[in-house]
């Protein structure tokens, strides 16, 4: 048995339980584990490891492509398994550890992670763990529903532990396209020009000798925790639109627009879902993450085609992928987020991002990471990737969050991810403001009256006029810069007493 | 006479004065001019201007390369001439109407520009004045001390105005490469692999009949204005030479090392002349400028070649330059500044990128730009271009300023040009800290204990402890975040009273 999944006949008698598996790893090791976004992560050994700890103490360094499901990360750090973890994570237990500074959590840019492994910048890791559809009679590794940064740990670890998963489908060998950048000196350019490009093989080769263990498991993805667009994501959308409609009105696209990239989460899912009968057609995404609004839109006929690391569905759309994967593979590919997110593409193809913020201020500084400039949520992931380096970058909030006792809109953002540098367009439920070619003092009116909730309003305008008292070209009050934080944390609102 | 400076016998009946040359500007207008860190600039027009705004009121958008020489921008200020100014500028007067908020100042990523300009994210130039060495049989225009934006002004508007300036050698002629990336959609890789590379052609080629003036000049560049090195600057370029040291020692890099960047000024600058004598041989340059430091390690056959967009030198090095420039220009090349410091090539070549800190924090973010977080000093430059896309990203500061008043190493800074995720190493004259691959938590005590004047290290070690009492991934107590800047303001010292 499992020889339509292992075809090299070599390897099948590295097949033991996670357990065994488990027993290779010892303090110290560094680890890179597939998962990006919840999808195509290691489903068993984050377990057998959380319970090989709890008898046996193990102290890891955990590198990933992004997020894991099923709970591993929590699994892992409640065991104390997690003594340092990178890039990204999005698991409740986890980052309560990371805010107690239990563990040491190394924040990064979902493109570099890969780079600074081959350059020495970061140590290299020891042992890759990597979720498989199947393996090649070469032995090369055929993966899942990401690519993220397996194909970078499985070609440095000196030993790959594969976990071939058998609720996945056979035929979706042929979804992606393993591309590793050269390394230096006298590196190549990176030959992608179109989204629908492929430039490298569809499994991982490696070594097969360095294959130490395979271990079969079952579990599907987590389905996606996205929920569905209500009032205010649809009116986001609706501005989303006004102003790509206004690009292409003004020549500045065609009715295709210029490649799409959406962050993860519930905002960007709504705004990609409000395309659909949109006047766009023949658009392309070029994103780091396929969630259920792009599946919606190559069944609309108004995609053409998508390019990401991973695809992170609800249950019903992943469920409508595997059934019809013959025809999606046709318009998908899976890329290493090195090159999903590369700075030389994503420049070079003119890409319009589409990303989440936590908050911004009235010069259009997003913080897309710390709640009250201090504990981290999830990650900077690939925003910095796509907002620094695309054609026009947007973030995307709810003007106000916990029933108004928040404005996402403050006068000084309590931690920086995006600097005004980087912004474009800034966008809420009540409108956008285009913050190209302003000067700071011209974009603080327009994200005022533009963007912010109308509770917040006055608030603010006596903010920035009382700041303009005193000069600069970023004027500010800094003894009451953040004293819409401190507010919150005193009163449990950020609204100013009447 | 003119023939050898203007080779299309066509263009000689358009020689005017400035004056006259002056009359083809007219208010709103949006002007594209030559110079770059104060070199290549227009010397005739800027004045020009300014005198003829005294008598008719004259209101453009004046974009550049970067800043001006001659106290262009301080005159044109004055005289009312600069609604907005971008991206770049370093005069007393333009800053004091920016930081009044009298003249409209867009900071920019200098990468980012032409880009935009193109792409119509900011709206076209519609006249562009170029200072040139010489203007070809074609009518293609040889720059002259820096190439910056002017191939991008030039092939946009609709009127060139070009400034022949005789105090520069004819043997300029071939120092230049200018290549324009494509434009969108179907973007072509930049082809460039190697640092001393040429593309292009040695010409701004554009349609002879867009010339609708031509000014004769004979002013030099203003000189450089850094200072030369000190004990402080001395010691920083000690511990930047022991951190690329112990690079090549760990293998990560030759001793030819990576390309440099070095941002303007008197400590990159010093860092760099601190190179000469180091063990490091065959060294490469792609920069954005280069200084005197650059022309001296050329001269001890350290640095093997020099790619930049500008050139700002000492007086006395200026003249050795220009009489040995057939010597030079075999070691030079200068580009525009979207190729000089383009994501694609700066992520491809994997550059060391050495920048200038006007204060960091505990946490590695780094403000290049704010006085006490409002106040504009000169503008990002290329700083985030190399930062974000190079293999290690330096930033070196003196650890206090005005006589130990100021602590260049500040709980949190007062705004954020590049933030935590883009800086790997910090360097003041009492060490440095490597940050690669650390956590906040990690990050603080060696920026603390290494980079910190001694005279703020306690202050700094009360913050850190109590804000980790208070939890989070970053730990800050908002409140006083800010609190030795607004102590700053009101006492004249970040020092706590005692």
């Amino acid at each position: 048995m499992y020889e339509d999944r292992i075809r090299h006949p070599g390897l099948l008698s590295k097949i033991m339980s996670a357990d065994e598996a488990a027993k290779l790893f010892h303090s110290g090791m560094r680890v890179g584990m597939s998962g990006f976004t919840r999808a195509g992560d290691a489903k068993a050994l984050p377990r057998a490891l959380a319970e090989r700890a709890l008898q046996d103490p193990l102290s890891l360094t955990l590198i990933t492509g992004a997020s894991l499901g099923n709970g591993s990360d929590g699994l892992m750090a409640e065991a104390g398994v997690l003594a340092r973890r990178m890039p990204f994570q999005v698991d409740p237990v986890l980052r309560g550890k990371i805010n107690k500074g239990e563990v040491m959590f190394i924040d990064q840019h979902l493109s570099e992670t890969a780079e600074q492994l081959r350059s020495g910048n970061l140590a290299a890791v020891d042992i890759a763990v990597i979720e498989a559809t199947a393996i090649t009679a070469a032995g090369a590794i055929i993966p899942t529903m990401s690519v993220g940064n397996s194909a970078a740990f499985a070609q440095q670890a000196k030993q790959v532990i594969i976990e071939i998963n058998l609720s996945t489908p056979l035929a979706l060998e042929g979804l992606h396209d393993i591309y590793i950048p050269h390394t230096l000196p006298g590196r190549e350019p990176i030959p992608l020009t179109r989204v629908d490009q492929r430039l490298g093989s569809t499994a991982i080769a490696i070594d097969p000798a360095r294959i130490a263990a395979i271990v079969i498991t079952d579990s599907p993805d987590s389905p996606s925790n996205a929920l569905p667009p209500d009032a205010e994501t649809q009116a986001i959308a609706g501005h989303v639109i006004a102003f790509l409609e206004g690009e292409v009105a003004a020549g500045r696209m065609g009715p295709e627009l210029l490649p799409l990239q959406a962050g993860i989460g519930t905002i960007a899912n709504a705004v990609l879902h409000g395309l659909i009968g949109s006047p766009f057609q023949n658009m392309t995404m070029y994103s780091e993450v396929l969630q259920d609004s792009a599946i919606e839109l190559l069944d609309s006929g108004q995609l053409a085609f998508a390019s990401a690391s991973s695809i992170t569905l609800s249950a019903a759309v992943h469920q409508k992928l595997m059934d019809n994967i013959d025809h999606y593979r046709s318009k998908i590919v899976l890329r290493p987020q090195e090159i999903s997110n590369h700075p030389e593409i994503v420049r070079r193809l003119g890409i319009i991002a589409l990303n989440t913020a936590l908050e911004f201020d009235i010069y259009g500084n997003v913080n897309s990471t710390h709640v009250c400039g201090t504990h981290m949520m999830n990650g900077i992931g690939g925003s910095g990737d796509f907002a620094r380096n695309g054609q026009v970058s947007m973030f995307v909030s709810k003007s106000a969050a916990k029933g108004g006792r928040i404005s996402s809109v403050v006068p000084m953002v309590s931690h920086v991810d995006h600097t005004e540098h980087d912004v474009d367009v800034l966008v809420t439920e009540w409108g956008y403001a285009d913050l190209r070619g302003l000067a700071p003092r011209e974009r603080a009116p327009l994200i005022i009256e533009r963007c912010t909730h109308p509770a917040y309003r006055d608030q603010l305008r006596a903010y920035y006029d009382a700041a303009c008292q005193r000069g600069g070209h970023t004027p500010h009050i800094l003894e009451q810069a953040l004293s819409w934080h401190t507010r919150y944390q005193e009163t449990q609102s950020m609204l100013a007493a009447q």
